[in-house]
This record gives structure tokens, C-alpha cells and sequence, in this order.
């Protein structure tokens, strides 16, 4: 009988959003009339920016004819839109990167698993936040790099390392030595993020552990504040340390389209076991070419409007009214009596849940559960993302005016 | 410093294509003037069935509008899709398989790499037919399923079954015991098909011994003869003992759209180091949900029109058309005095290499660079698919009429 991968046993119940969706029918099921209000997931709800689907709607036009029709693709991407965001998303704000590093591909959540493959199994000291977005720890358990999860859900060989408010929810640098971390700012689900000097630090310590970050700029377009940087090559010596994840998911309202790419520098390298150091470029192409077929050129070309000028004026003014649904949040639940962290930066609000009769702060799924039957409002629980979550939930800004000026003012109402 | 996967340094050279590709670089850089005809990768090159174009135009629309805008989809494809893909492509043959058993996906190719991802690593036996679809052994030399290779590109730990004329391009049912086994009917690159007797026998195999078939039928749609199965699930009890591959690649002319399907049975299970049976439906569901997010509406709604009257009948015109294509390489290459397999149920036609002055049938990347520099035509040289394909080479019929009868013509003259 074939034998499975018996990694997969030791994943926790399901992944998270799932189990919010199990709650959310249930209570639906039994309370059809009230009108609940989706605050959880991360997904985008306005429509696709006209100069995308304009594109789309053209691209379909030349596979509809024989003579610009289009089979396969590069695995990697097509060249007018890796050369688009090789100039636009790297170039222009002065980070090095050229278009055959940029692996087009149709999202980064698959990205952020495949890169396991090129990397060895059980080798690698593995380290992420705490809280942490859950496919960074779940792709690296279904991978065997790490033991069994104790009774907080953390993982035997993980090493996390804790985003508190007491740190400003900046984790501290290591002091051991670890071979991989995952970092992602702006972050998901805090969203914290990372200061240029803070990156220059993690750079620094990867280069002088020859450690290798996986960087998760997925939310990258929300940054406002203009000292931040977007991409982790903004730091020199990046390159030789770092790949970066990126998608149009968040920033063009692509969840439903799907297209992402990710960096792969090609002066990063990793070990042999005999200590030979090989392209991490080389391997991640040949993973690509083999296991992946590339994006549809209808979607390619969707993508690369995003980089002309009304494309970008289009995008832009979907980012700000997330943003300003963001500032909403976060505004009405300080007034509300509630801690807020995030949302400047990023979509998502990061908020304390409340204390309760005994003036104990309540537990992330106990505020949830309150918050979607008395407010019909749903959010994610902090400590889904992880132990150091706990005592939190986080709230999305993605969502119609309407939404969030409704469910911020049933929670109000709730805590009053 | 991080280890890589050292299981990559196994493969060999380079998958077969890319080598293709840049031994046809180099031949028209050194003669610009010669009209090169590419039949070598599986690539089709008829246009989007109005159907399907309609179908993406209209949810262009649809995204386009916040109230039918769509954002995540179910992992596993939406319903709309999966229901027709039951109930014509399964139930109308008999064969059971319900919605949620299908796996909507970007690729084939991808599914078939990725399934590994849920079976043990070093701990199966592997089979494979020879010659074989590249990416079904180097995605296992990625996983760490094999040894080195030898001197004749064959990895040790993989079991090889030869499918040659002298079977009639039908291999043996091993007489030792393997558990997973790679079958592809219509055969690529062979062009032969299982008949029901024979694909009977192996599911009889497989429930003996309790192994596992991975049946890969890419190219159902080519079949002509009304008593060749175009699902493994047409066999009583394959339920229980195989995963089927499916893609709109071939039959919708989506090579470069991206949409493909995998169904496993939820009576399917695989065992853990301790002997325990757990559902291969259940792993791959939290594979599926953790390492990639769904397939684009705006594609699913195209595959979907794939199933419509006015679709079903453009796709058919067009399996049609690339089936007539194969019909003249088969004849005029058998005029021409060649050795001529498949191309009857296939869009692939299997031709002996001819012999030499000396009276030896040429190597395949001989007659290869033969019909390269010669007659400037692209094939795929037989022994790229494994030992067994040595002195064959592949003729895809994709391509347009014009230039299968100018290939066909040169050919014919080249070997007068």
C-alpha cells in the first residue's frame, strides 16, 4: 500500500480560516436573519480596476485569433510584465534586481510553500514570528522540518520568536543560529512593520549567519509611511540573503485572478551537505519549469496593467480607500475603550481583546465568539496565527465603507 | 547557511524541452534564412474557442461590478465548475465520481509533481513506463524517491516498464510488487491507449498488491475508438486504488489559460509507517487549501463554457482538427517508409528512427539533428522520454494544416 507522508498527522485541527468558516455556518445556520458582517479573512471586495480588465478583455481578444494566439508561456512569466516590475516595484526605488530573477507565478501562499522544495528536509533550523501568518509554520510541518506540536500549538524545531507589544511587536534578532526565518511586513496579522534599520539589522545577522530570509512583502503597497522600505533589497547586501514574495492579490484585488512573483537572487546560494555552495536561482528554476506551467497570458496581461499610468492611478485609489477603511478601524475601536496596533501601514487592525468581569483579558476565540453572536461581526483570532497571539484578534480593512462603519459601531454598541 | 534539497543534483542536464529549445536557438542563429517548423513540444496553437472567450468576457464583467465580484475562491474550484466536470465527464461515462472528489488546479503537470507532496518520502516503490513523460521521474528524484542515475539516465529505486513494439507499446504488469505506478492513456509520448481489458488488469494489480495508480489522461479527448475508457474510474473498483489527472490543456486548446483537474476518490487511502489507512482525499484537501489558493474565476468560467452545447461542439471541431493532423504525419511518414505508432487516439505519432548507411537504426537525437538541420523540423527525440524511447522520435500533431503538410513534405523528400 502506498505509504503517505505522515507529517501531515501532526497538523493542528485545520488551518485556520476554515475553522472560522465552520463557526460562522454554524451560527448562520442557527440565527438566519441576522446580517453578519466579514471582518476576518484578508480578501479584497471592490471591483477589478477598469484598466486591468481592459487589458484582460484585449489579451482574450488576441488568444481568440490565430495569429496571437498563445500556448504555453516561459514558466517564469512573460517579459513585458517581469521587465515592468523589475523597473517599477525594484529599480525605481533603488533595489537591484534584474527581470530574470523575478518568477512570475499564481500566488504567493503557493510560492511560500513550493520554496520548501529546493531546500533540504530536517537540515534547516526554521524560525518565524509569533504571531505568524499559518503557512509559513503548516508548509514546513507537511515538509518534516519539525516535531510534534506541543499543547500551544507550537512546533518541536521551530524556533519562534515573539511579536509582543512589549517590543512593538518587532521581534528581537536571535541569539542562536538559525538557517531560515520568515519575516513579512507590513505584517500579517499585527500589522507591524519593519523599520529600514530594523531590516538593515536582519540583514546584517543573516549575512553573518549565512542564514536565508524569506521575506513576505505581500502587503507592501499599503506602506505610507515613505521612510519604510517595500522591498528587502532596499538594504544592501540583501541579495545574497534574501528571497522576497510578492502579489497583485492585495494590492490590484487579485485573490480572485491570481498572480504573485517571487524573487530569487542569483548571488543567493545554500549548502550542500557536503558544504558546496549552489545556486538557489538554479534550483528554484528548475522547480519551477518542472513542477509549474507559468500564469495564463489573460491574467499575465491584467497584471501588467497594474504598471501603466491609469492602471497605477486606479490601484493607488483601491489601496487608499482600504486604507482609509483601515483608519476607520482603528480610530472607532480606540474610542471604544479598545488597544490598537496596526492598521497605519497595513489592512489589518491588530486589537487587544477586552477585559472581562474578572478583569482578565479574554482569550482571542472567546472574543471572536462574542464579537460574530452579539455584534454578528467576524474577525480572526489572534491565537490562530500563533501562541503569542492569543489575548488578540485581528480585523481586516478589507471590506465596503458601508461594512466597516456598520461593524464598527455594533462592536462600539457591544462594549458599551 | 541554508541546505538545499541536495536530490536536485540527481537530475539530469535539463529538462528534455529546454535542450530542444536551445538546439533550435542555435541552429537559426547560424541560418536566419531557414523556415523551422516546431512539432516537437505538445503545444497547441488553434484559437480560444468562441465559447470560452464569451464565457471570460462575461466574467470580466462580473469582477468588474462590486456585486458579482468575486475574491477567493474555494480552494478546490468553484462549484459551477466541478458539478459539470462530474457530471459530463464522469457520470455520462459511468463512471462515479462526485463534485467533491475534483480538485480544480492550474496544470497537470503541476498536479502530478505536487501529489508526491502527500506520500512518504524514500518509502514507496516507484513504477514508471518507458519511455515516459519526463516530469513524472524527475519529480520524484526531487522528492528524494530515488537514487543516482546511470549511464543510461535511469534512477536507481525507480522501476522501469518497458513499452516497445514487441508489446505493442503496452507495458508488462510488473511481477513484483511496486506501490505507486504512473499510467498515461492516450500514452504521451507513445501515442497508444489502454484498452479496457488491459487498464482492468492493472486496477486488478493495483488492489492486490494495494498500490496506488496515478493515471494521467491529458488527452482523453483524443480518443476515437469507442471502446478505449477515458477515465480509470470507468474500471469497476478503481475507486479504491487511483488518482486521475486531467487538464482543458489539450482538449480546450488551454496550454496558455491554465486550468486542469485531479480527482481522488475519497475511498482512496494510503498508510502510515504504522500500517494505519488514512484518506489520500483528506491529505490532499489540506494540501490543497494550505499550498495553493484556487484557479481564477475568470478561467473557471471559461473551462466551465468548455461544457456548454455551442463549446463542447468547438472543442470537438477542434480535437477534430488536430486528430486529422495526425492522421497525414501517420500516413505520409508511413509512405515515406518509416515505422509509424499512435496518432490514431492520440495527437502524438511515434516513429522509428531509419536506419543508417551502415543498416543500424539511428540514436533519436541523431535523427533529431537530421530533421533539424535537413528538413528544419522540430520534433521531440524518443529517447528524451527514457532508455526504452531510444531510436523513436515523437511528432506532435499541434500545429496548423499548412505547416503539418510542409513538414510532412520535407521529410518525405529528406529521406527519398
Amino acid at each position: 500500500m502506498a505509504r503517505i507522508n505522515d507529517h501531515y498527522l501532526k497538523l493542528k485541527a485545520g488551518y485556520l480560516f476554515p475553522e472560522i468558516g465552520r463557526r460562522v455556518r454554524a451560527f448562520e445556520q442557527a440565527n438566519p436573519s441576522a446580517k453578519v458582517i466579514r471582518l476576518g479573512i484578508g480578501d479584497v471586495t471592490e471591483p477589478m480596476p477598469s484598466a486591468v480588465a481592459d487589458a484582460m478583455h484585449l489579451a482574450i481578444e488576441d488568444m481568440s485569433k490565430r495569429d496571437t494566439f498563445r500556448g504555453y508561456g516561459p514558466e517564469q512569466g512573460y517579459d513585458f510584465l517581469r521587465d515592468k516590475i523589475a523597473e517599477h516595484d525594484f529599480l525605481a526605488r533603488g533595489a537591484e534586481v534584474s527581470p530574470d530573477e523575478i518568477f512570475v507565478s499564481d500566488g504567493s501562499k503557493c510560492d511560500c510553500g513550493n520554496i520548501l522544495d529546493v531546500l533540504a528536509t530536517g537540515a534547516n533550523v526554521i524560525a518565524v514570528t509569533d504571531p505568524v501568518y499559518p503557512v509559513y509554520v503548516d508548509t514546513n510541518v507537511m515538509a518534516g522540518n519539525t516535531g510534534a506540536a506541543n499543547e500551544r500549538g507550537e512546533f518541536d524545531g521551530i524556533v519562534y520568536l515573539p511579536a509582543t507589544a512589549a517590543n512593538g511587536f518587532s521581534p528581537e534578532i536571535p541569539t542562536r543560529s538559525v538557517d531560515v526565518i520568515y519575516l513579512c511586513s507590513p505584517n500579517n496579522p499585527t500589522g507591524a512593520v519593519l523599520s529600514r534599520e530594523v531590516l538593515a539589522r536582519w540583514v546584517s545577522y543573516a549575512r553573518r549567519e549565512r542564514a536565508l530570509i524569506l521575506f513576505d512583502a505581500a502587503y507592501e503597497s499599503f506602506i505610507t509611511d515613505p521612510s519604510i522600505p517595500h522591498s528587502i533589497y532596499e538594504i544592501p547586501g540583501a541579495r545574497d540573503v534574501a528571497i522576497e514574495f510578492r502579489s497583485f492579490s492585495k494590492t490590484a484585488g487579485f485573490t480572485g485572478t491570481r498572480c504573485a512573483f517571487t524573487v530569487v537572487p542569483k548571488s543567493l546560494m545554500g549548502s550542500t551537505v557536503g558544504g558546496e555552495e549552489v545556486s538557489l536561482h538554479a534550483l528554484w528554476t528548475r522547480r519551477h519549469t518542472t513542477k509549474f506551467n507559468g500564469v495564463g497570458y489573460v491574467v499575465q496581461r491584467g497584471a501588467a496593467a497594474v504598471y501603466g499610468e491609469t492602471g497605477h492611478a486606479q490601484v493607488r485609489a483601491l489601496v487608499d480607500f482600504y486604507l482609509e477603511n483601515a483608519r476607520i478601524v482603528r480610530e472607532r475601536m480606540a474610542d471604544a475603550g479598545l488597544e490598537v496596533h496596526g492598521g497605519v501601514n497595513a489592512p489589518y487592525v491588530w486589537i487587544a481583546t477586552p477585559a472581562g468581569p474578572d478583569g482578565r483579558r479574554a482569550a482571542s476565540w472567546a472574543f471572536f465568539d462574542r464579537l460574530l453572536t452579539e455584534a454578528n461581526v467576524v474577525v480572526t483570532p489572534g491565537s490562530g496565527f500563533g501562541g503569542a497571539g492569543e489575548g488578540y484578534v485581528r480585523i481586516s480593512a478589507f471590506s465596503s465603507r458601508a461594512n466597516v462603519e456598520e461593524a464598527t459601531s455594533r462592536i462600539a454598541r457591544m462594549l458599551r
